[in-house]
């Protein structure tokens, strides 16, 4: 085996002043999305370049199909890119969870077509899971490119495609925060780069995206430092309940689940998202007034179908939390609580949208008492199945 | 208009004897699953006739990809229909909850491709998502098939390419089961006759199929008089639990949400189910020893996998309630709790698999003192958004 240097600074990876490494690595989202941009974005020519990613515009036209295939946390960044490659480049994208694809026997090539790209998310880049899906797209001679942050790492090794680096620096937490967002980011940056290569946006609509993605670290910063008190006025109120549910439509459900994920992973609170629309389908039995609703509603094309939502929640009693653009009154008057965030374009809100979420959870557990860093039965990166 | 008649009996919609038209119609699956199969299955020729369907050999054979669309149950039904019609006729499927697809601007046809087919499916044909999808696809110029219970339905008149009728008769009780399990094998016919157009199956292959169909029926009211005391003594052990998981991989996954889903809407039980691969990514985190989990784990190809996870659940002190193969003692030897089904094709398992957790649901609501057939806040068809 080759040895691979690591572009850790071990200084980085201590706690500082923070009692977690999850609070430190949720405030160090704004750096960890400039980093992620770094080098990458030409903003005079309107210009992607991914530096590792050895697909070059003849091959990136050739792809007409993407399987995304992560597990967990990476799963849902997964979800939200599918939007945003469908949207920016139309490119199909079926997202798949690993451990399900790996078995599965998908149908990645019939016919001699050669249109199939295989795109993974993994932090760790050695999910065992992950990793078992790249092998079997190889073994089909289906290329792939892992979205990775650990850099020498497996899934970077077997991305023939090459690796997108997220430069995230190390995270530690086991409930993942820097490297989600970053992964978001690192997704659209992938998106357009399709985008680029199918014509399908001009260099002046790449500008546009570009320089909504420089604004975005400043956002996230404002996002922190906003939300952070009522998320934990939030936090104290209700801390003690034993469920919740997460709703979000289109590209915020994913972030939904997110927001469900986190709070169970650090809080064992039994949370669950789900697509708002398939609420009256079954988890609306649950609402009462002990039930705390969270519902992702920041203005866009289905604004209005979320709002009902909410009103449908609040009359089976449940206690709606809403993240909302800031000012949104009306969403205001709606919701119990709410929790406003700046906006940006549709496709980068989740960025934006998912933060409010991981500092609830985070103080929802510490008031519980939980080992935050290092919660009950779950590993970091998880290599055996 | 033009006036429909209704090939309802009303008198088979009456009670009779039964407490709840849950129960009723729960064994009433044995004969919902012949009626699905009446007419529809040459044994001597191995050939598929679904009599409403539009489709020609030729027009199947056209169909490369299918977007399989539906909401709750049917949704579940959907997600197992993908794996028969991936497997059996080698035709890609995505899955999507309909309340989403309406919204996301799904790429159907680009660059001239008419190769796409929607696949709805919908007891009562009046879910306003699901049609609402119907109506997406015709406006795209794509054609559409229904899987559906009531004769005359929007969604029956609305596919283009067909319904196929469940002939289930009616279903009254809110929480979905006869539809269910009909629209899995309605699922599978139909998978079965793309397979017969595309040549991706012999008559003679064919020929085996059906003769696991044929057995269907009689394996189902087995399932019913074997599993009930076993199912009546768990419900009675775990009534009071305010929380379940429910874990299954592949073409079981979707079992396992579809389990979830009967407790949490007849019971208010937070129930959540979950691919058991992820289990190790965030669910897991809530296992401790107040928790059932339910585990879907008949022989298949990844049953030694589901093994190992049921090993992992007793180790964090969850109690595993296991659906497996009769006989099966390894299973019934690392589980709590062991409820045996009969076997079948692993395509068709799922059938039988989700027949205990619908009785195990059903006497855990009446343990609860819940309104069984009209649970809180859900109506039996959807109609509004």
């Amino acid at each position: 085996r080759a040895v691979h240097s690591i572009a850790w600074d071990p200084v980085a990876a201590a706690k500082g002043d923070y009692r977690h490494f999850m609070h430190k690595e949720i405030d160090e989202q704004p750096r960890a999305l400039m980093d992620v941009l770094r080098g990458r974005i030409d903003q005079e020519r309107g210009l992607i370049t991914l530096e590792d990613l050895r697909l070059d515009d003849q091959d990136l036209r050739r792809v007409r199909r993407i399987y995304a295939i992560a597990c967990g946390t990476a799963w849902h960044a997964a979800l939200v890119a599918k939007f945003m490659i469908e949207n920016l480049a139309r490119v199909r994208v079926e997202v798949d969870y690993a451990s399900e694809f790996r078995y599965r026997q998908p149908i990645l090539q019939s016919n001699g077509e050669r249109d199939a790209l295989i795109l993974t998310f993994t932090q760790s880049g050695e999910t065992v899971d992950t990793l078992a899906g790249m092998e079997e797209a190889r073994r089909q001679g289906v290329p792939s490119v892992a979205i990775v942050n650990a850099i020498g790492s497996q899934a970077a090794r077997l991305a023939d495609g090459g690796p997108i680096y997220l430069h995230a620096g190390p995270e530690i937490g086991v409930a993942s925060t820097k490297a989600f967002t970053s992964m978001l980011v690192a997704g659209y940056l992938f998106a357009l780069r399709l985008a680029q290569a199918h014509g399908t946006l001009t260099p002046a609509q790449i500008r546009e995206h570009i320089q909504a993605l420089v604004e975005l670290p400043g956002k996230a910063a404002q996002v922190i430092e906003q939300v952070t008190p009522v998320c934990v006025e939030l936090a104290e109120r209700y801390y003690r309940v034993g469920n919740a549910l997460f709703l979000g439509r289109q590209i915020n459900y994913p972030i939904a689940l997110e927001g469900a994920l986190k709070l169970k992973e650090i809080s064992y609170i039994h949370a669950e998202g789900y697509p708002a629309g398939e609420m009256k389908h079954g988890p609306i039995a649950l609402i009462d007034e002990g039930m705390p609703v969270v519902c992702i509603a920041t203005r866009d094309h289905i604004y209005e179908k979320m709002i009902s939502n909410v009103e449908q929640v609040r009359a089976r009693h449940g206690q709606v939390i809403a993240i909302g653009h800031e000012g949104d009154e009306l969403l205001a008057a709606k919701a119990n609580h709410f929790i406003g965030v700046p906006a940006t374009l549709p496709l980068l809100q989740p960025v934006l949208n998912v933060i409010p979420l991981q500092i609830f959870a985070y103080h929802v557990a510490v008031l519980r008492g939980c080992d935050v860093d290092q919660p009950r039965n779950l590993a970091k990166s998880v290599t055996v199945e």
